[in-house]
């Protein structure tokens, strides 16, 4: 094997845990002594042990002289553990190839230097590419006071959502569906207006459990509702499965925003827009605050259309369903006021593009997106 | 070379005269003797040799013995050409190798008869599904009175084709509009309503020479008029790179039909439908009389729409940039009446998926649309 084949394997060592780490990003480790796996380690959620430490459990005495192969730079700092890259020069490590460095600027590079300084070989940038896209959140976090925000858009091929009656169960397949469950499982947050939940009163829960996981991961269900229009009956505020933040404004009753903390509600209180609904980089910075470093964005089109227009979208999952629906009243994906040149569009890059069972998945990232982190290089 | 490699070739030759051979199907031919290429050939364009011949010039004596790989099955009819199943019989070939059958049930199997009476080896179905796409509108053609459809949408990720200003161009890339140029070449007529005439006066024309072609191929310009508002001043009127048809109906003033007629464009005069519009059906109907066997339908959205309602439409170049245009009041590519419930909506297979600088084009089928040659087999 070569070194980025033990370097793919890291990863996906990682991979198995995304969307249970947070606010740590997910790590994974190889460890190789004479050309054969002696070690190998992922960080399973935040408090337990880091990859690294994992993998050196392992190898054991075989680590000496090893080569460790990871997918971040080992931490410097004293936190929950010692730091890592002390433990590596401890267990007498002879070189670490790391796919990219600290996201965070004050302290990128500094888990290298201690490495370099006790005479270990150090390599850094090996599949960078895929490192950072596997930590993208954990890179906007560093960098950003506002969660990453992906949007799931499941339409027909001309982009509607649904047809001119509001028909719209199903226009993508099962297999879309199931990936849809997926994404739940890797975010911290999920996102509905007020009008999904007054329409279709849905559960949001997550009803997979992954590979290598032991419990499903609920992301935080959070309602944007300016007027506090929740109904104590919906199942997101009696369904105890997940937590639940009401997002709303001074223009929700107090007694209202009373009764939902009585039933175990989180309610939260953001700033009104000129929009007259609820401020939606202010809100946030609010969930940001609570420890949300992701949020899949699941609809209508009114929420969509805000989030674009706001320009706060990083990523989007646009599933095609196998149709056209057509009809100048059918209901579009994206709503919201829209842009009258097309310069002040949200431009996109296509990552990948796949096919199943007719139905296909776009992944594309918005280029034009706030922060450094788009840029950013190990 | 194997004998799938042998078809390919003939498929890649056959190719290179999409667009030129109407009403004749494209066909390609090679020819092997003792491992050897000795001939090769595809039909130029209608009245020019068939593929076969030219194959059989190019081999001379060597086709003596030799196994020819061909696209369609030989003509067993006597044409503008004699039929090129007993050509084959005199040139004493060993062994005939064809992708697919005549289209025409009442002629299929002829030419394979004649050759197997003459004690040639006859295998069929060799790369078959590659070969019907190949000849998908010459099929449709022979199995129905109404060209082939098929409709370009040039779009943003959400289905919008202009902002809500308006705005449009571009939103698809340098590669997709020349991609759309390429599309002009390969089909004999291109169609657009009467709002695209009033809106961009297009001149409507090929502007791209294909390798191995002498001249553009340009296709007949449609326009749907329902009540001749064509400008005697327009470009489809006064240019005539490429002819021009004005589809128009009994709303047209006879005046203005002769004053078109005078300006050397051709009207035609369709029954007008519920919609107070072109009847399509039968507008299509008109048009294969006119030796039209396949349409590029290139917009805009109300056209679009039309085809989708009357479920009128074979296939789909989906063009998405790389944007999301978003907003209410954007265009969205297809408009027209839309359907009530999800299981009337036009049902797709998609055929392919392909990502160039950042646009997508994705080819699609209409898994419902009319006629046996969908489901053709050899």
């Amino acid at each position: 094997m070569e070194a980025a084949e033990y370097m793919k394997k890291a990863l996906a060592l990682a991979k198995i845990a995304l969307g249970y780490t947070s606010p740590n990003p997910v790590v994974g480790c190889v460890i190789v002594k004479d050309g054969e796996i002696v070690g190998t380690g992922y960080h399973h959620q935040a408090g337990a042990p880091h990859a690294e430490v994992l993998a050196l459990q392992e190898a054991g005495d075989r680590a000496t002289g090893a080569t460790v192969y990871v997918t971040l730079e080992p931490c410097a700092h004293y936190g929950r553990t010692p730091p890592c890259a002390r433990t590596l020069v401890q267990h007498k490590i002879k070189k670490v190839v790391i796919a990219m460095l600290d996201p965070n600027p004050l302290v990128a590079g500094k888990g290298a230097a201690i490495l370099r300084q006790a005479g270990i070989v150090v390599e850094v940038g090996l599949l960078s590419a895929e490192a950072v896209k596997l930590n993208e959140v954990f890179i906007k976090n560093m960098l950003s006071n506002i969660p990453f925000i992906a949007i799931k858009l499941a339409q027909s091929l001309d982009g509607c959502i649904a047809t001119r009656t509001g028909h719209s169960q199903w226009i993508t397949n099962a297999w879309s569906r199931q990936y849809g469950q997926y994404l739940r499982s890797i975010y911290d947050g999920i996102l509905v207006g007020i009008n999904t939940i007054l329409e279709d009163n849905p559960l949001l829960t997550c009803r997979v459990r992954r590979e290598g996981q032991v419990v499903p991961h609920q992301p935080i269900r959070i309602v944007l509702d300016t007027y506090g229009r929740t109904p104590l009956s919906s199942q997101v505020v009696n369904d105890k499965t997940a937590r639940t933040i009401i997002m709303t404004t001074a223009q929700c009753p107090q007694e209202k925003k009373e009764a939902l903390l009585a039933a175990g509600v989180t309610v939260l209180t953001a700033p009104t827009a000129n929009t007259g609904c609820v401020d939606l980089h202010a809100a946030l910075q609010l969930l940001r605050q609570e420890g949300i470093g992701s949020i899949l964005v699941e609809g209508g089109s009114t929420i969509h259309g805000s989030f674009f227009d706001a320009k706060l979208v990083d990523k989007i999952y646009a599933f095609l369903g196998n149709s056209i629906i057509g009809g100048t009243c059918a209901l579009c994906s994206v709503a919201g006021e829209g842009v009258d040149g097309l310069e002040e569009c949200v431009p996109l890059h296509y990552d990948s593009i796949e096919i199943h069972d007719d139905n296909i998945l776009i992944q594309a990232y918005n280029v034009a997106r706030e922060g450094a982190y788009v840029h950013w290089n190990h």
